[in-house]
């Protein structure tokens, strides 16, 4: 999927694209303001579960990246409005840090909920989640990433335990944020835009690239963060472009 | 595979078919009386791996069954001689109590070998055994199993945590105990006869039955331990009989 003109709006991950852990992306600062000159419209989307968007704000803005709230689509976010929506009694297996934005797990839960709880994944709450799954709730999962990529190395994200628990249970999760086609469709939709209108900027060729390559939107891979080595080489998902960062994928982009 | 003839030699798996925690299933201390005074050579295979054999016999023999520790073979024992035999450095994320029977983790190890850690699963400690696995070593699994029964309801088994490992690393592990084939040969080249001469009870459907069924061993289904309501009806996994439980079986395999 080569592009052939100027994308309308870009859609951007963070943890591994902008920054990792609390340290931009050498050049991605100015990039991102060099990008924000442009006047293309920019949507961040997350599947990092481990903290509320206040905090992702904040981190990102004493990073040096101007960024707001409302330009951010998280997969906390995202799942509290599926619960809403199917009126929902989760038990939440996530990080202490969300529960104020996602909410207090139900005393009489119908389904399990899982984010990346990070050190809170204890044998006991997973055991607790197995059991409730044995009951024949529905399973949803905020994100299925494999992994990412902190300042010491990479480290089990939430996917690991999505899987653990749907061996054991022989249930089989619903994924909320990426590579969910809904999720990219819901920023394209507040965008007004279609997805070959659009353009992702990722580092997660599996949620990143695929999932919005599924729904037709062009991605640009970068060598950051979680990429390793033969991510530019896989059969099925084809990025339209791999640089070596964001600041290359700005100049890439501005270049069209 | 229903038996034509009386078997030569009885499988017999552990937790599950002749007790539940430290309580036998009830009939099951008198049933093993009646089927040892049969004369029919025993054996007892188990993918246990929280406890070292000394404790698993010390267990039984509390219990009233008496049996040898050379009659049990354990998914920990088959461990320890593939490790030897391969002259492997492993990490181990296995129980504290199993160290003295399988021994200590390669301060520079060359492999990871998971047991059912059970609370010592935590994110540190699988974390780490992802990093290592993230290094490109060969994974073993002393087992796969998905749960087990405790007094208290279900509980994660091992497998679990081989899934969360095999999928965030890209790493497929080996399975050492049921349903390998090597597991149940091992038992049979030490009885000294074929498959279809032996017969095996068990209460796991995929790991016993289906493990059994594969060598050419058929099996006894017992509705106690992890039976659950359609194990009885798999379409590829067909036991010879399903019956209530072990004194049940003992009574089946004698009139035969």
């Amino acid at each position: 999927m080569p592009l052939t003109t100027r994308p309308q709006a870009v859609l951007i991950d963070l943890a591994g694209v902008l920054h990792i852990d609390d340290q931009p992306i050498p050049g991605a600062v100015g990039a991102l303001r060099t990008l924000r000159s442009s006047g293309l419209p920019l949507r961040f989307l997350t599947n990092t579960t481990r903290s509320p968007t206040s905090r992702i704000v904040a981190t990102l803005r004493q990073m040096g990246f101007a960024i707001e709230p409302d330009e951010i689509q998280t997969a906390v976010i995202a799942t509290r409005h599926l619960v809403e929506q199917r009126k929902l009694r989760p038990h939440y297996l996530v990080h202490p840090d969300i529960v104020d934005e996602i909410g207090p797990s139900h005393p009489e839960p119908d389904a399990v909920v899982l984010g990346d709880a990070g050190p809170h994944f204890t044998f006991a709450s997973l055991n607790h989640a197995f059991r409730l799954l044995m009951r024949g709730y529905p399973f949803i999962a905020m994100a299925r990433n494999r992994y990412f990529k902190e300042s010491d190395g990479l480290t089990l994200d939430v996917g690991a335990f999505v899987n653990c628990l749907e061996f054991s249970s022989g249930v089989t999760a619903e994924v909320v944020g990426k590579p969910a086609a809904t999720f990219f469709q819901s920023a394209l939709d507040q965008l007004g835009i279609g997805p070959e209108q659009a353009i992702l900027i990722g580092d997660d060729l599996s949620d990143d690239i695929g999932g919005a390559q599924a729904v037709g939107i062009p991605g640009i891979l970068v060598r950051t963060g979680k990429f390793r080595a033969g991510d530019d080489a896989h059969p099925q998902i084809r990025p339209s472009n791999v640089v070596a960062d964001f600041p290359a994928a700005v100049n890439y982009l501005l270049d069209c």
